[in-house]
């Protein structure tokens, strides 16, 4: 017989059916034991009655527990009105057991899967088994529609997808904390902190690139925002007239992101009481110095966290946006390969996307000339010998282009208002942890 | 006026156009000069003729040369007959030039982009140029299109992507060489070798999982097959009877990713004379030993490189098959946790899929007890302790499961009949370069 999911035993009323998976639970009620299966359909409620069965699996009845891997062969029941559960998709319906054999055992869980309330420390101790909790579960389903929408919608905009390098020979952006690799002949290697060179290298080859690779962070800290070890969905493309132009095209990606993620998972936002996103007519665009006006507040190089925050709210109230763009920062606040306006210099091309009081994006038309990025490189302290490869892209003409970095993390956890950033990832690394608890010496005096 | 791409020109005949792009070409021909115009569209090509252009165009004119980024007004016209070149898409057209202005200007190329016979080293020295050749382009289309078509086969088979971690808290696997990364409070981490064990515990969340993962290999070897860095294609399903339940999938992945990949670039085979890769109705199966009987070797544990041929060169001959499955493996030969075929010890549930003459997957069904699981990591001499996390996962009940993995570059290569998988890497890492040449001590002396 084929496997029947769980799901589609609602279409099967009075048929025997094969289900595979994983008890989600057991409750007995006297003679009757109710056990919920579990599959990647989602759940279904068994019925375990002695004189139904053979029995051989009367007596594997007694032994089975939560998260044991059985194999169920049943009929298909509609349930008494009184029995019947609106809320869940196979409440209609459960499954009479006639054999059940058991694929793998379980030892009884050292804690409990459904309590929301369990610590982020146990949680992550315990993994392998807490993510099969549907709410981890949904978290990573959104994820990945997040993630394959950023591609699909740039796929329909004729961007190339290319595979970025995570081993690069130096730091080169010259920025963040770095990894250092032993790489061979006793040479160091570094661990890539961002795609942005390759895909602007990319950029003069296919106009218009997307990658989402792994970027890594060394920063010593531990605050909920930080990690190691981040998904970064990036596109960059050639021939723009400036910023805005770039804009516009991350605003229609992450529109169609939201409008996946609604369509998908509206019900894991009704389930976690958290508002579906706002995306509005259109993003709401400001200067910086803009939104420090709107906010009253003094003008400064930058935003403050709880001025993000404050600028997002005016947004979701005056506009129906939990997105806003800030534009016009000042140059020197940006990275060195940022465009420069040259009507309103010391101010530059470079924006940030704001969603929900937090910077989820940010990106900037780049500089373009071979000769204005020597020079740019040269103004940060930096040798450009150490950028040769990069530089040759330019030295034999690039477009005016530009481009933009989302973190996936950061994304996944704002669209579900989770406040800490390592419940987005499914195995976070950061100052103690890759999976196992490091035993930092510090912690051992 | 917005801007027309070089393809759509053959559409505008008799309508004035804006194109942006590369010089691609420049032919002077007395008082015309020729033009080709390549974006991401292609090529086109633009005719000069001073006495149609205003006196600014005319100067510019006189500068630009290969790889100068250029944005030109113009008509497109019908070329004559005898000026009609069916090879190319836009064959039937050319656009006179109204203006030209300059986006970028190049420096004269170091080497000649359109030359194939260039060597690997000075290629791989210039890559961000020589990429911009439409025969490296092609390579990189290809492999967009087999990366995305092995997504889009397993999300129609309710497969969950995940973000598999490349840092990873020990060398899981006890395998292959693997890099160490400085990481936090003076203690080391490695980069991952292969996601399997994740893959594994996911598969007891989402049943059915992939990811397309990059995983690292310090093998202190300079083969035409070794890279440092790879992008692996991974699957993994639960609920199998055996290891041909995966194997079904896989054909079924690669069948469709086959089809895509003739659906798009079949021009690309028939310009580099590459035949297309043939499916055959049902890929060929062998057991090795049955394998090495057809080739008349003797039985050993494994096909050695010239057996791998002449089993794939008798496939693709009786079966009309470029791929062709081998299994029964002994278990020793395989991987610690790849389960035992019960009715066949030694053999294994483990299998290889051969394409052209190369491995290019490997899978298996995978042991999922806890018990045996625990036997087999320590009658490797491997500590169980180790595994602590990734064994939680089967203390708690997991299904039959098995799945396979498929390197990125290897499949490309082997689709174009490449023979040195480097060049089926855009930035390839290997012993002696992450983009520059290193320049290992031995080599100084």
């Amino acid at each position: 017989m084929n496997r029947t999911l769980s799901i589609e035993t609602v279409t099967k009323i009075g048929e025997e059916v094969l289900l595979k998976g994983w008890i989600n639970a057991r409750r007995n009620m006297g003679k009757i034991v109710f056990l919920d299966l579990r599959d990647r359909g989602g759940i279904v409620q068994l019925v375990g009655v002695s004189s139904q069965m053979d029995a051989e699996s009367v007596e594997r009845m007694k032994d089975v527990r939560h998260e044991w891997v059985v194999e169920v062969t049943g009929v298909v029941q509609e349930r008494g009105e009184k029995q019947k559960n609106s809320n869940v998709p196979t409440g209609n319906v459960e499954v009479l057991i006639k054999e059940l054999r058991v694929l793998s055992m379980a030892e009884p869980l050292p804690i409990d899967l459904e309590d929301d309330k369990v610590g982020l420390d146990i949680h992550l101790d315990h993994l392998p088994i807490t993510l099969r909790a549907e709410r981890w579960q949904d978290v990573f389903k959104v994820q990945e529609t997040i993630i394959q929408s950023f591609r699909e919608a740039l796929a329909q905009e004729q961007f190339t997808e290319f595979q970025s390098p995570a081993l690069v020979g130096g730091d080169a952006e010259g920025g963040s904390a770095v990894f250092k690799v032993d790489y061979f002949y006793n040479q160091k290697a570094y661990l890539a902190t961002s795609p942005q060179l390759y895909k602007q290298i990319m950029t003069g080859v296919f106009e218009r690139v997307f990658t989402t690779a792994k970027i890594f962070r060394a920063e010593k800290s531990a605050t909920t925002r930080h990690l190691s070890e981040i998904v970064q969905m990036d596109f960059e493309m050639g021939f723009i007239n400036d910023q805005y132009d770039v804009m516009a095209m991350l605003e229609k990606v992450i529109k169609h992101i939201v409008a996946r993620v609604v369509e998908k998972h509206a019900s894991v936002f009704a389930k976690r009481g958290v508002p579906l996103p706002l995306s509005g007519e259109k993003f709401p665009i400001f200067k910086l110095h803009e939104a420090q006006d709107i906010l009253g507040a003094p003008h400064s190089d930058d935003l403050d966290p709880e001025q993000e925050r404050a600028i997002c709210e005016w947004a979701k109230k005056e506009k129906n946006s939990d997105f806003v763009f800030i534009t016009h920062f000042p140059t020197k606040a940006r990275a060195w390969y940022t465009y420069e306006e040259p009507s309103e210099a010391p101010l530059s091309r470079g924006f940030d996307l704001l969603f929900r009081g937090l910077e989820i994006n940010s990106g900037a038309q780049r500089v373009h000339s071979y000769e204005t990025l020597v020079e740019k490189i040269k103004s940060r302290g930096l040798d450009p010998e150490k950028f040769s490869f990069y530089l040759e892209a330019f030295k034999y003409g690039m477009p005016p282009h530009g481009g933009c970095s989302t973190g996936l993390e950061r994304i996944t956890a704002r669209m579900l208002e989770i406040p800490n950033v390592k419940e987005a990832v499914l195995f976070p690394r950061d100052l103690n942890r890759i999976d196992l608890q490091l035993s930092p010496p510090e912690n051992k005096q």
